[in-house]
C-alpha cells in the first residue's frame, strides 16, 4: 500500500468514545430473537465515560478488501458471537448508506477487570454513533438507538446520555417503536451516581441471552413480571427521576431487582446470580437506610453477583465505608451518570498508520 | 396430694408419638390469619417417628388447677407464643368435649440439633391426637387435621402418615372444608424417602409466620403463586404421586421449591433462605439428575438453608455420596415416609408419680 493511500484511508476515519449503563428496570426476555424486541420497557443510567469506556475507530473504504475487527488489539474471528452482533449492526447501516465499502473497526474497551459490566453495551452503541458519522448517515439518537438495539438490546440505552427509556415498542412489525427516549440529560442531577461492589462471582454464570429464553420459557410466575414492570414500575420510576425524587427512584430499583432474581430463581432448572456477598450486600443497604430513615443507596444486580449501588454524592463516602466492611467485597468503584457517545479528534485515533499495514493487507 | 389420687391421675394419662412432614407443595401465605386457611393446598410427606418425632402425654382432671406445659423437661411459660399456640388447640378440643378441666401436657422433641424441621408441625399434630383420646372425642383424621390446622398450618399435614394434601378450602366460613386428605399410605410407596443435607444457616432467619405475611402484602409476583401451585402444580403431583412417577414428582417439587424462594425473594424487604451451599447442593442434584439421564433426586428447601433430597431408596447411596462431597454440608441424615401418630402404652408416659409432684401442687 503506498503512502498516498494510507494517508487518504486515514483522513476517513472516525472515533468515538461511548459508556455502558446500568439498568433501574431490566431488560429480560426478548420477544422476537431477531429485531431485539424486548417483553418489557427498561431505563438505565448512562455511565460517565472517564473510568468505563469504548474507543472505537473506524474506517470504510472500497480500498478494504474484507471487514476486519480488532478488539482490545487482538484481531477478532468473523464466525465469533459477538463479532457476528457486531457486523450485523454495520450491515443494517451499511445497507441505509447504500455503500458495500468493507470496514476496518478497531476498538478498546476498559472495563476494570471482574467489574461485570456490559461491555457489549458500551461497545455497539459506541460502534453505532461511530459509523453514523462514517458513513454520513446523520441519524437521529432515536434511529441509532434503534440499530443499537439490534445489535445488543440493551446497548439501545447508551445512545443517549442521562437517563434514558427504551420502549419496548411492539405495534411496528419491524420494530420502529423500540426505541430510546431520554429522560433527562446527565446535567439534570449530576450528584447520580452508581458505586460498585466486586464480588468474587465463584460458579461460573449463565449468559443472559441464554439465561433470559430459558426464564421466558421456563418461569411460571415470569409471566406477570412483564406487565408488572411496564405497568408498576416504569412509569412511577419516570415521575420519580423528573422528580428528583431519590426515596421512590432507590425502593422502586430494588423491588424490581429482587423480582428479576426472583423470575430468575423460577426458570427451570433455577438461575442464580447473587451469591452470600450479594445478600450480605442487600442486607447492610436496608439497615442503613433504615437506620438514616430514608433511602440514601438503592442496590441492583444484572446478571452478576457485583452490588451496583445507585446514590447521590452526597451520600457516597456512606455507602463506601458500608461496601468496605462486607467480607468479600474485593473492589469497590464508583461511576459518576455520563453522557452519550462522543466523537474524539483524530489524535485519538485507534486506526494508525502502523495497524492499517499490519491489518489491511 | 395423696397416693391414691396420682394413681387415679396416672390412669388417666394417654400417651401418643408423631412426626413432622416435608412439603412436596408448600403453604406460603394465609387468607385467614386466625383460621389458618392458606391460599394453595399443599402436600406432605409424613416423616418416620423413629428419628424424629414427638412423644406428648396428656392428662385432663380436675384435680389440677391451672394448665401446664412442660417440653424437653422445661416448664414453658403459658404467655409465650408457642404455648399459646398449644393451648388455643387445647380449648378447642375441650370446648368440642364440653369440659372445664384442665391439662398437664408434657412433651418431648426429638429433633436433630439444626435439623431446622418443623417441630411445631410434629408437637401439634400429636397433641391433637393425644388429646383426642383423652377427652374421648373420636375425631376422625380429618376432624383432628381441622383443629391441627388452626394451631400451626403444616401441622395439619402430619395428622395423617403417608402423602397427605391439605385442601384449601375457602368455601366455608369456619374452615371446614380446610382439611387433609391421605394420598396414599406410607405402605403404598415405602422406598420414598427424605434425605436431610444440614448447612450452617449463617444470618438468622425470618420466622415463617412473618415471613409469609411480607409476602403476601409486598410481593407482586405472589398475586400468581397460589394459581399456579393450585392448578399446575397439585393435581399434577397427586397424579404423580398415585402412579409412582417419580421423575414426574421430582420434576415437581424442584420446581415448586424454587417457585416459592423466588416470591421469598420477590418480597420487600426480600427474604432469602437459601444460601450459597444450597446452591451448590441445587446445582449438584441437577448434575447429578442430567448425568443419570431421568431424576433420581429432589431438592426441596423451607424456611431455611437445609436442603430436603426427596430419593428412593434405591438412590440413597449415591444422593449421600453426592452430599458428602459438598463443602459446608456439616451433617446428613435419612428419614423414611412414615404413619401418622399413634398411642404409646404406658410405659413410655412422660407424666410419671414424680412430675405429677413436681408440676402440680
Amino acid at each position: 500500500m503506498d503512502k498516498k493511500t494510507v494517508h487518504d484511508l486515514l483522513s476517513k476515519v472516525f472515533t468515538a468514545k461511548g459508556s455502558s449503563n446500568i439498568a433501574f428496570s431490566k431488560y429480560w426476555g426478548k420477544k422476537d430473537e431477531d429485531l431485539i424486541l424486548p417483553f418489557n420497557s427498561s431505563i438505565s443510567m448512562t455511565l460517565d465515560n472517564k473510568d468505563v469506556y469504548t474507543i472505537t475507530s473506524v474506517l470504510f473504504s472500497e480500498v478494504i478488501k474484507s471487514d476486519v475487527f480488532v478488539l482490545n488489539g487482538e484481531l477478532q474471528n468473523l464466525e465469533d458471537k459477538d463479532t457476528k452482533e457486531r457486523f450485523k449492526i454495520v450491515d443494517i447501516m451499511r445497507k441505509m448508506a447504500k455503500t458495500n465499502k468493507k470496514a476496518l473497526i478497531v476498538s478498546k474497551n476498559s472495563f476494570p477487570t471482574a467489574a461485570g459490566l456490559a461491555s457489549s453495551a458500551s461497545g455497539v452503541s459506541t460502534l453505532v454513533y461511530a459509523c453514523n458519522i462514517a458513513l454520513g448517515l446523520k441519524l437521529s439518537t432515536k434511529e441509532m438507538s434503534i440499530i443499537a438495539r439490534q445489535g445488543s438490546g440493551s446497548s439501545c440505552r447508551s445512545i443517549v446520555g442521562g437517563i434514558a427509556k427504551w420502549n419496548k415498542g411492539g405495534s411496528k412489525k419491524d420494530g420502529s417503536d423500540s426505541y430510546v427516549e431520554q429522560i433527562i440529560d446527565e446535567n439534570y442531577w449530576p450528584e447520580l451516581m452508581d458505586i460498585i461492589a466486586i464480588v468474587d462471582p465463584g460458579k461460573k454464570k449463565v449468559s443472559s441471552r441464554a439465561g433470559m429464553k430459558q426464564t421466558v420459557e421456563t418461569s411460571p410466575l415470569y409471566k406477570i413480571r412483564p406487565k408488572y414492570v411496564e405497568e408498576s414500575i416504569t412509569p412511577q420510576l419516570v415521575h420519580a427521576i423528573k422528580s428528583r425524587d431519590f426515596d421512590t427512584i432507590g425502593k422502586l430499583i430494588m423491588k424490581e431487582s429482587n423480582d428479576l432474581h426472583a423470575v430468575m430463581l423460577d426458570t427451570y432448572p433455577p438461575i442464580f446470580y447473587l451469591n452470600d456477598i450479594s445478600r450480605e450486600i442487600i442486607y447492610a443497604i436496608h439497615e442503613l437506610n433504615q437506620r438514616k430513615g430514608k433511602i440514601i443507596g438503592a442496590y441492583t444486580f444484572d446478571a452478576g453477583p457485583n452490588a451496583h449501588i445507585i446514590t447521590l454524592q452526597e451520600n457516597k463516602s456512606k455507602i463506601i465505608n458500608m461496601l468496605k466492611h462486607i467480607d468479600g467485597v474485593k473492589d469497590i468503584m464508583s461511576v459518576k451518570i455520563g453522557s452519550g457517545p462522543v466523537l474524539l479528534n483524530t489524535q485519538k485515533s485507534l486506526i494508525t498508520k502502523n495497524n492499517i499495514l499490519k491489518f489491511l493487507k
